[in-house]
């Protein structure tokens, strides 16, 4: 590959960097539909690029636990307290009423406060916008996600969007580190302070006071219905951009949308001490399970943020080429890319690149 | 103009049926920044399409009443209540600590419950999208924008978004007949019901209910993340979007970004019983205010919803046709649209042309 190359003839190996870091073991949790085929995939794809790492795979099905109360299975939690990464392919969302959807049940579980999904423009995959490269945080345990709502009369519903001057500063925190560490020189915070007040305004004042301790990256504010009406007619003007729950939501889809799609797009959901869970985003496709048309992207560059967020940036830079080159090419592609391959030609043509 | 042609060559005068309703008064709010200046272009344009509206300005600035409640100057609620029709320009936001938005207690002093914003692609006026034709209903009343706070302890806030039965099956017909007399196919729900389990479950529910009424029209649900992500890869799959108060904030803009922007986009807030004030949502301008560079084209747009409320078709289209003829002919254009005229000589060009 092109990365192995620029570091140098000898190095045909990982370099040594690499193996004294030893073997890191990973929970995969393969996930439903066409999750087991991309899990697959990038599994490939790591062995071919000689990552160092074992995958532990585990299912994820929600269960009841003591008192009625909704968990992962002891043995999916067991191994990420001590693997502390995860890689997830789509989940079911189920539709049993009161059962709680997986994705949140894992954010909670492990406290995986920050979701950090960069969109930058893929070459080759051509979107009506080029060149976009900016990367949402959203908070990901409070704000409308509370889930405490009630009926104050017949015909009255509330709910209560709950925002913490802890979880607050802490996001602003993570924005703020993320931006420094990765070279990105500002920090939007997205709101609605002019309407919620209270609320937002306190996410917004910790954003501020966070601000003042990173000097070296410029900060701004902006509504969040401005954002969303600029970033449609010119993407390029935002780099990392922080914001509350629900906006996140939709920020990070719409941005997603920008680029291609969900089946692009990576995510990462990031907790205290060096716990995170890297997935795709997008749905378990069951009209296609099993069927070796899915496309891998989405979770091998979730894989790829998964090794940047281990320290093995080499394996990371190589195997994020070696998809990037392949979809650049346009000759080994799947069908939502616009090629004809199947899901396993275009894993061997990464893996033949990497 | 055309039209006047194709009504035929004796009709040189507005036709009768026009005269037989008689002279409406409407309330003019001119607005602060270029809220005059367009005001003024548009009052042109309707004279020069003879469109039978007399014009009963009024300033809007918020004042205190009685037990400190802020409310808007009584000559103006007066001509309101009157004419029962509002055309509006943009007004300042103040900044001063407790003081309300304009907009938000304009909608509130009329109960002005359905925001409608039709985003079409306008023709000569090149964005990455083409062929975009749709409208979105914002619940305009309750949801995240009651105004309902609280801090519960230190460092905790809460914000509560209200949902009624009342409210959302209001918003729902509304809808629902808006599809059913323009003409347009189908209505979708826009929501979080997966989240915010109760209060968009209750909001969803009245829009299903409401939808069983009205067979004709094609109904659909979809969450707000994923309409933000299929609405920047295909924005026409879409046609009517109802949604509650904040999503439709967010998704408004949104959609004004897809056609070029709130330069462009028409605005109308409606109440019962024909209460309506239509709207330019953009800015002030105030670094272009009295310096004849203003673009009216969103406030002619909007006074144009205003005349296919009260009934005036042949009028709307008139001064439509005139102003799309314009844009797509980009002789006579403002600067934001690409040209390097004046707004008083984009506004002489559809005055000709009306
Ligand atoms: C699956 C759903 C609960 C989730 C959310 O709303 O957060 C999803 O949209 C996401 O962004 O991960
Ligand atoms: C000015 C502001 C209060 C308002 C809102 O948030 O509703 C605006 O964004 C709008 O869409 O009319």
């Amino acid at each position: 590959s092109i990365l192995s190359q620029v570091v140098g003839g000898a190095v045909k190996k990982p370099a040594l960097s690499t193996f004294s870091r030893g073997i890191q073991t990973v929970t995969l949790i393969p996930g439903d539909g066409i999750g087991p085929e991309i899990s697959t995939a990038v599994m490939k794809i790591f062995e071919a690029a000689n990552a160092p790492i074992r995958w532990e795979e585990r299912n994820v099905t929600a269960i009841r636990g003591p008192g009625g109360r909704w968990m992962i299975p002891p043995d999916a939690k067991e191994s990420m307290d001590k693997s502390k990464i995860g890689l997830k392919g789509p989940l079911k969302t189920p539709i049993a009423a009161g059962h709680p959807s997986m994705n949140l049940l894992l954010r909670k579980t492990f406290d995986l406060y920050a979701n950090v999904r960069p969109c930058i423009s893929i070459e080759g995959y051509k979107t009506p916008y080029a060149d976009v490269d900016l990367v949402t945080i959203r908070e990901n345990t409070e704000g409308e996600y509370s889930g405490i709502e009630h009926v104050i009369v017949d015909g009255v519903v509330q709910s209560i969007k709950l925002i913490t001057e802890n979880a607050s500063r802490r996001i602003a925190e993570y924005a703020f580190e993320y931006a420094r560490n990765n070279q990105r020189s500002s920090v939007t915070a997205v709101h609605k302070a002019n309407i919620m007040r209270m609320s937002d305004g306190l996410f917004l004042r910790k954003c501020r006071e966070v601000a003042e301790n990173y000097k070296d990256v410029k900060f701004t504010e902006m509504y969040l219905d401005t954002v969303c009406l600029n970033m449609v007619q010119d993407p390029t003007q935002f780099d990392v951009l922080v914001m509350p729950n629900l906006y996140g939501d939709i920020l990070s889809d719409l941005c997603a949308g920008l680029i291609g799609g969900l089946g692009v797009t990576p995510s990462g959901n990031i907790g205290a001490n060096g716990v995170a869970i890297f997935e795709s985003v997008h749905g378990t496709a069951p009209d296609i399970a099993g069927m070796d048309l899915a496309n891998p992207t989405a979770l091998l560059l979730s894989a790829v943020m998964m090794l940047r967020h281990m320290g093995l940036h080499e394996h990371a830079n190589r195997i994020q080429t070696a998809c990037f080159d392949t979809i650049r090419e346009k000759k080994v592609l799947t069908k939502d890319l616009g090629g004809n391959s199947k899901c396993s030609e275009f894993t061997s043509e990464i893996c033949r690149r990497v």
